[in-house]
């Protein structure tokens, strides 16, 4: 069967074009299909008359939102691919109900979150950071198992918060090491525990229990404060919380009193705001590590995005079904 | 067939002991053989009385080392089971030559160094411990990637020195990662490296081309300065030399010059001396991550040696060949 080549066009933040999809990437999708144009809005007669044509519309962070203004615009659209996380900003509901099928990013974008959070539980179960920080200062040798006790990763017990896309590319990845794994999450069967290779406990038990705490969980009404100040509480002195997820779902005042207390350590990708106003105490904290959310794909790795949905034009070139689709019905439950 | 139960013997210093083999263990050990005795040197009447019974010798760091003497003291001994890493300072090399069979934990310890450097890896891949450290002076929003540029773990090329017990751990993990991994090991065959998965290169174009260099050879005579001057400077601007393997394989002073310099990374576990005099200019450098030594089994990972020398202990009583025996003929070439 030979394949056709769909109308494609592009939309979203010139920005975010150049890095997602630069110019050798630009030429794979040239030799795929036919460029209609490359929008950043869909209500200019130019936008209309690309949208008219369009056939699959491949989106990313900062695109127009896809409303039902556009959608009526855009009569032969089949299908969106989001070179992106989560679509939910830039669709309508009425773009799944009409039957559009939409493919995203958000598994390929786990990639480099996973790879992050795991890089920072072995570090957190080993000590590293805060024995570096100990060398730093004392500049001069010190009993390294007295100053942190209980450090190494053999046989300790990793609590995962979430089998997410993310959680569970970590979960895989640590299978590679001695941990036990924990996961809360109250959407995993027993049969995926299983399957997964995990221990199914409670949140109270997975945060009273667990050596370092990955959070992976969605951002949702009923994920706020899930990790709440009886949780950080209930943590035992030494443990780790690795937060790459939202800040929203731990409470962060009572995860800063504990760590400015030295009792915990924190390594946060994720706070509320997005960047911690000037001044918190723990940009400076020995028991925190922050980063401007960086965990999920930048530099080099956003060609990671404009590959998978590249893949996903090809299917829809041979007409194949789309191996990322997202399924509206677990809408209200995912990022 | 029943298994037989060795007569044993411990040596090693008494605190390590105490951590190597903590009491959970000792009872382990105890089930599966005859403990003789506990020894911290083999010249006491008490220790010879132990020695001319012992069949087997456990050993660990600190160990009192193995010469002619306690050789001739010990005439039943048939195997040394060594808790800890390299052998080469505990045995004189006639325990080799009588037939003694020689274990060691060195592939266990070579497990947490190994996760320690694929972490560290991943890290200065994505630069996230300058991005923190950025991002802790300025504790405000900033251009992530213009402010550092090349920045993510997809595709990139990331150079092993040395395919050793520790270099093919590595090589391995790194297989769950979008890496492009080249090796130099002038030991290492076509076949052994596309066994490995891995390019095999000069290291003039591993040093050149990589963007995080990882060091896992052995120190010998032939590795001093390996990475010299000449290496250091072909680097290019922005890549990070990880060291966990032994300070006197690179050119430190040429290393510190382009680290304070702002050009290179490095993240180093071992220099030289040891513990790098007071007031070293790497322990503030914002571009340098110092740890005293670390990388090697810490804490509750100081089980998992005594845990594979049970495991040997085991196939000893069983009349099985042991698992990790010593090659003597590979001492000239290892650590
Ligand atoms: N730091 C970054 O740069 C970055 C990048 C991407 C995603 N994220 C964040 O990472 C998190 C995970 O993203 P994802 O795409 O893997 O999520 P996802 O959409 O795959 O998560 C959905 C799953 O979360 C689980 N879940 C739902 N409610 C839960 C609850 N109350 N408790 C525990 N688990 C619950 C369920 O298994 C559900 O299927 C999200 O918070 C997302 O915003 C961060
Ligand atoms: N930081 C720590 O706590 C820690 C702990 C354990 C080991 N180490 C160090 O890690 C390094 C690796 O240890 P290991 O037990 O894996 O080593 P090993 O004994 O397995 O190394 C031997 C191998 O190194 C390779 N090799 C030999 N000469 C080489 C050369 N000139 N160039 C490149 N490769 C060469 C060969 O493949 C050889 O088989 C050593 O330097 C060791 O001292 C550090």
């Amino acid at each position: 069967m030979s394949a056709r080549r769909p109308v494609i066009a592009f939309a979203m933040s010139d920005s975010v074009r150049g890095r997602v999809f630069p110019e050798r990437v630009m030429r794979e999708y040239a030799a795929a299909a036919d460029i209609a144009g490359i929008l950043t809005e869909y209500t200019s007669d130019h936008a209309r008359s690309v949208l008219a044509r369009v056939e699959v519309l491949v989106t990313g962070w900062g695109a127009p939102r896809i409303d039902t203004a556009a959608l009526d615009a855009a009569p032969r659209l089949e299908a969106v691919l989001h070179a992106a996380g989560t679509v939910k900003p830039y669709l309508d509901p009425a773009v799944l109900e009409r039957g559009v099928r939409v493919s995203s990013a958000a598994g390929a974008n786990a990639v480099p979150v996973a790879e992050f959070a795991v890089a920072m539980i072995v570090l957190a179960g080993k000590q590293v950071l805060p024995i570096a920080r100990h060398y730093r200062q004392v500049q001069d040798e010190f009993d390294i198992e007295a100053s942190f006790p209980g450090l190494g990763n053999y046989g300790q017990r990793v609590g995962i918060i979430g089998a997410s896309k993310i959680g569970r590319i970590v979960i895989g990845m640590l299978r590679a090491y001695a941990f036990e794994v924990v996961v809360y999450d109250p959407y995993l069967t027993e049969a995926d525990a299983a399957e997964l290779g995990v221990i199914s406990v409670a949140l109270d038990e997975l945060l009273r229990t667990s050596r370092v705490v990955s959070v992976h969980a969605p951002s949702l009404p009923s994920t706020i404060d899930l990790v709440d100040a009886a949780g950080i509480a209930s943590m035992p002195r030494g443990a780790t919380l690795v937060n790459t997820a939202r800040g929203e779902i731990v409470d962060q005042d009572a995860l800063t009193r504990r760590v400015l207390a030295g009792e915990l350590f924190a390594i946060l990708d994720v706070t509320v705001p997005w960047i911690l106003e000037p001044d918190h105490p723990l940009y400076t904290s020995e028991h925190a590590l922050l980063t401007p959310h960086i965990a999920g794909s930048y530099g080099v790795e956003l060609e990671r995005l404009s590959g998978v949905m590249l893949d996903e034009l090809l299917r829809i070139s041979r007409g194949e079904p789309l191996a990322h689709e997202v399924e509206p019905e677990l809408l209200a439950i995912t990022a």
